[in-house]
């Protein structure tokens, strides 16, 4: 275990040289709080800092990370902690590197199709940004109207449209990064391929903030569709509904936007969480199915194919929303389930689990048979078009603490086991985190555990970047 | 520089234990000498090989990497040796292992939409698999038809179609890979997202063979297109062809497959090559511009949106391609133009190129300026759609070795800083290999360099994994 050392005094008016006084948070609890959690519910993942800076450049940046490493000190940065495995958490204390203050579009580059974002800028507001242009951004995190879209690449985040337009990674062609060395290094630009080297941007995408901070990010852009039109297909239950969709895929040769699948307890949560009222609210589970383009024909015609796919798989009903309106207003509830659920159980535990697509049947089995096992409920919903599946285990409210603590271990050490066997993975696009970190030694082979600890140390010796997660 | 071990009659009885007598090539020059060599045309990238391994399974290939870790013997990894970088030269001696006998299709997963392959299966052959499943896999360097997918995944290949559909890591979901310590490490799976660590596939992905050799292969695999059209637009000159594509782009919202550019001489010298007789030999320049689907009329719309930008950018004519066999074709003229070159120029470097799309008219310019200034010939072709400019750099026939070694430096310095003051970067999909080894320090920055080093250092502390490339 490394041994840091306090951020003193004198550290923190380094600090404040380094940032202006107003840019950091010393020894006032009240003003550190926010930034000791990110939203996992509860308390279990919860640290103060003991410093907050809050930097506008990347040189600021590098100067903080270079005193860091030389002092031997925490650093652990944050985008909007949004995120769901306590990436953004200092478990062991130090600085927390706030990333508010780089919101700034700086350029959209309309002849190479690249929009240049500082990282502390919302997913959403760069797609705000495009529309007018004609342009998209195609990440989707159910969290884009608050998460950072340095949060996103931090943690490759996944979200509503990776089965048609992959995850994150697929459009970060550039990065500025400050390394645990406080050195800056600019990897990629503008280009859409590039072997000039090792591919350090997909290594350093979805690192959790352990190999460096991002300072700048420069993104692909596509054509923005001009329609969407998407399906919502009612189902008995969760088998059923999730049987349905490889199916569904390979026999309509129709690569949709989105399969997302709620069981019954989650869609109706999320509808409670929004006061919405649907007439199908007795469902057993929903699928969503999205497809877009610019051609309503061709979409009409899609959706007509895989609606027909959906009834040969067993949906009672569908429901066609062809307007963005309907279309905002189905999607609106999907996206409030994980707060939703967050809400009303104090005591849980978001998943984050990713299988083969055609294993999701017995994903969803096994959290059935646990659930009975363990009397708890296990309502799951997620990307079904891409295998990630967010059970979200869910404890009596009666229950103790140390209950709930024994049942869930025994519960993972079940579910990531099955997870395993099926040739699946404990993080879709969460993130391991501090949360998932006990797990990965049961759930990882050693040499690969060993390969990653190797990329770590070599790139930060001294441990100081974001330590105690992952590994 | 490290020192190396020789391969002793010892270590050659070694290897025979583990790969058998017959699978070990060792002091026999005429049997060495196939090994010795990639397509780089010309003499100036070729090294015997002291000895050369044909192994066949996971287990012999740990054997003998181990083996040669502990006795600091350079082992150089290799497939179809098709590469156009020096990849595959054993320019330090030692092993070479040789892949070809892995070359067993392994499993189509048809539920997952996955294909499992030995590295030494031929990429053509992958699809020619494929097709009677209505599957696809996306990945079609130029040299589909030798090249195998080990090779493919090592130099992380772009080629014809990465326009819309990316270069091959974005199909590289699994990889088994005997690591420079001799163990065997399994990344990803059948999943289409992870997040569970570092994401280790894209950065193995185009190491070139630095890192590790792959083993077996996990490839995603997409509904086949049923239709393809292939637009061939002729342009009085380079510049206008290259010009008119942003325009096409942005225009009509669509992204093509491909957008290939042919200057002229490229395009003459791919016909001569294969006796092709076509009526518009003496065009100044060529786009081929292809679209494919399942709907003809839809792909009939789009040819037809395409071909009037093209038309407004200032092609003279335009023929459009509407049949599997017209399109072989024109895309076989495509595809055999740099083995035209490598035999009709003895003294010859192959350019990779890559900058933003919008900067390739900047690239030809400067050919053209270079071309005059040092009198040779520049013939230009490549990727446009995706910034991807191989100039061929081709010295007349009466130019001595000493000469063309000289002006090829010269004309390489300025060229490359031309390109990176573009933001471009000196290979696009070749690889750096040996050949353009020389110039990585003076194109990239010194932080990236120690970056990619200390990756290299923290996989292969002895450095005998293909050594003499990249670094």
């Amino acid at each position: 275990m490394t041994k840091y050392n306090p951020v003193t005094p004198e550290i923190a008016r380094t600090l404040a040289e380094i940032c202006g006084e107003s840019h950091v948070v010393y020894r006032d609890a009240e003003r550190l709080e926010p930034f000791s959690h990110d939203e996992i519910p509860g308390t279990h993942y919860r640290r103060l800092p003991e410093a907050v800076v809050k930097p506008d450049s990347a040189e600021q940046v590098a100067a903080i990370v270079r005193l860091a490493n030389e002092r031997r000190i925490p650093v652990t940065p944050r985008g909007a902690g949004s995120g769901l495995s306590g990436g953004t958490v200092p478990v062991c204390g130090g600085i927390v590197v706030a990333m508010q203050r780089f919101n700034r579009i700086l350029e959209l580059d309309k002849a190479n199709m690249t929009i240049t974002v500082e990282p502390g800028v919302i997913a959403n507001d760069i797609n705000e940004y495009l529309k007018p242009h004609g342009l998209f951004y195609a990440g989707y995190p159910m969290s884009v109207e608050m998460c950072q879209i340095g949060g996103n690449v931090a943690e490759n985040a996944g979200g509503g449209k990776a089965v048609k337009y992959g995850v994150t990674a697929r459009y970060v062609l550039g990065l500025e990064v400050v390394l645990p060395s406080g050195s800056i290094l600019n990897l990629g630009g503008k280009l859409l391929k590039d072997v000039t080297g090792y591919n350090l941007i997909p290594l350093l995408t979805g690192s959790e903030g352990t190999l460096g901070i991002f300072t700048k990010i420069i993104l692909k852009v596509i054509p923005r569709p001009r329609f969407q039109y998407d399906l919502l297909a009612l189902f008995p239950d969760s088998d059923t509904a999730v049987a349905a969709v490889p199916a569904m895929i390979t026999g309509t040769g129709i690569t949709p936007v989105s399969i997302e699948f709620m069981d019954g307890d989650a869609f109706r949560q999320g509808c409670l969480d929004l006061n919405e009222t649907l007439p199908f609210l007795d469902a057993g589970a929903v699928l969503l199915v999205s497809v877009d383009g610019n051609d309503p024909e061709m979409l009409a015609g899609q959706s007509e194919a895989l609606g027909r796919y959906l009834q040969k798989g067993g949906a009672s009903e569908i429901y066609v929303a062809d307007t963005r309106a309907d279309s905002e207003r189905v999607w609106k509830i999907r996206r409030s389930i994980p707060e939703a659920f967050s809400q009303a159980f104090p005591r849980q535990s978001g998943e984050d689990i990713v299988v083969p697509c055609a294993s999701i049947p017995a994903v969803v089995t096994e959290c059935g048979r646990l659930a009975a096992k363990y009397h708890l409920a296990i309502p799951c919903y997620g990307h079904a078009g891409d295998g990630n599946v967010h059970s979200r285990i869910c404890a009596p409210a009666d229950w103790s603490d140390e209950h709930w603590d024994e049942v869930l271990q025994a519960l993972l050490r079940e579910l990531y086991a099955e997870v395993a066997r099926l040739g699946g993975r404990i993080s879709g696009e969460h993130g391991i985190g501090c949360k998932r970190r006990p797990f990965m030694a049961s759930t990882c082979a050693p040499e690969f555990l060993d390969t990653l600890r190797a990329v770590k140390n070599a790139l930060d010796p001294n441990g100081i970047m974001n330590p105690g997660k992952i590994f």
